[in-house]
């Protein structure tokens, strides 16, 4: 008799396979990769890539950073992932080169159906191109690309595409004016 | 003399008895609560209905969710509270039957008065009727009611009634659109 | 070489000195600090100051409470920073007499200089006035000062300076109203 529902009221839909992946990970993350110290990127890197994940050369995984399924991350190279980050990869991540995702953001590829009493998951990938910096706190939803060099600012939910090269924030993240490269304005 | 002063100016409004049993739920919390596997599910029911709560059978209450209080806390059958659901039940928190409360979401049922310059604690419950979805860190302020099967969108915050089968969101949430069940639009 | 980059394309903006000062700080914050009951105010007040920070008497500072950099830090008389308020004291952060800083707040003076491609650290202090109330969960950007007696609603994202005496809110928050003391309206 099955008397528990996790995160929906139907059955789970994942498979038994990846379920079992998910405990060897979610064992090695608690073992290997929180405790250590900040300094050890290159550590965390080969454990997340042991796992399935592609890392480019250079890039940060911060410990504290939560990753639902490795196998789903892919991160280019000289990219960072900063204290307390939630990669909640249910589907893919794919983030370039050059890219910052600050404290506490939050990336979630999943979400119910609400037409359906039952509420089945749904899934949609996630794609930040290269040299984009997303601030602190922001939440990425389900199916978002994030164009190349474009910032989003702090505190801002992202539920639309965002294009290359904006200054974007707000609920919802709404592109304000394009990023310029030079000087600051005095 | 006292030289500390806990969430407030005023002196606090917990009896002795309210003390005692939060250090004792403290202790239960760590050492039996939140070390426990996701899937013990049927245990934490356990651990917060001797702790006073009430929770209906099938509901998944996630090790990393935090109580303040179990015995202000009552939650119908099947329904979830996810990883690091903040449950701040200072004041009674209602939850109904197939109630999905997601990832980081804040229940929040206390506050200050900010007329008085010693700024009293001051409470107010919360009911979620059945078949809400409360989707990922929304936050939920004191006093608030969630009609049935309304969804509340991700990141929103919540301090005012939400009428039952709307889809709200923002900050503050308010109604978008009716809920209509059937499929998805395409 | 270098192989690893850490919060942005520049190299590292700290002195050996501080990395060491923040090495032996995350040590005692891991052993001494973090573990501690609620109540030992005082040790935890001790501490800090041990690290350079200044804190009046009867000030609480909660055990989840993440400090970047202890010697950044000034509080006054009886104010309060609740459980996970996060002090990313990179620069300084200033608190009155009589502040609370309410749960799972930010207070975040390190941004990055988004107008060159290498996107170095910008940092500006943070001044919060007496007796300013931050409700739960809201952000304080960089260079913001709010002026005593104001009260930041729950959720609020402040970018710019906060005049006193007023209840501001949203993202950006803005005043919405005076604060005036008496009683609360009925």
């Amino acid at each position: 008799m099955r008397t528990t529902v996790d995160q929906s009221h139907s059955p789970s839909p994942h498979s038994l396979r990846n379920k079992l992946a998910r405990v060897l990970w979610g064992i090695a993350y608690i073992c290997l990769f929180r405790p250590t110290p900040k300094v050890m990127h290159r550590w965390r890197r080969l454990l997340l890539q042991l796992f399935g994940a592609r890392i480019g050369r250079g890039s940060s995984i911060y410990p504290s950073v939560r990753i639902w399924a490795p196998w789903n991350l892919t991160v280019g190279s000289y990219s960072s992932m900063a204290h307390h980050v939630d990669c909640y990869c249910v589907d893919k991540i794919t983030i370039g080169d050059h890219c910052t995702i600050s404290q506490y953001s939050f990336l979630c590829t999943a979400s119910h159906d609400y037409h359906l009493a039952s509420q089945p998951l749904i899934t949609s990938p996630i794609h930040i191109d290269d040299g984009v910096w997303v601030a602190a706190d922001v939440f990425v939803g389900p199916g978002v690309r994030i164009g190349a060099q474009s910032v989003i600012g702090a505190r801002s939910s992202v539920f639309n595409d965002v294009p290359a090269k904006v200054i974007a924030a707000g609920y919802p993240a709404r592109p304000l004016k394009p990023r310029i490269f030079g000087n600051a304005p005095s």
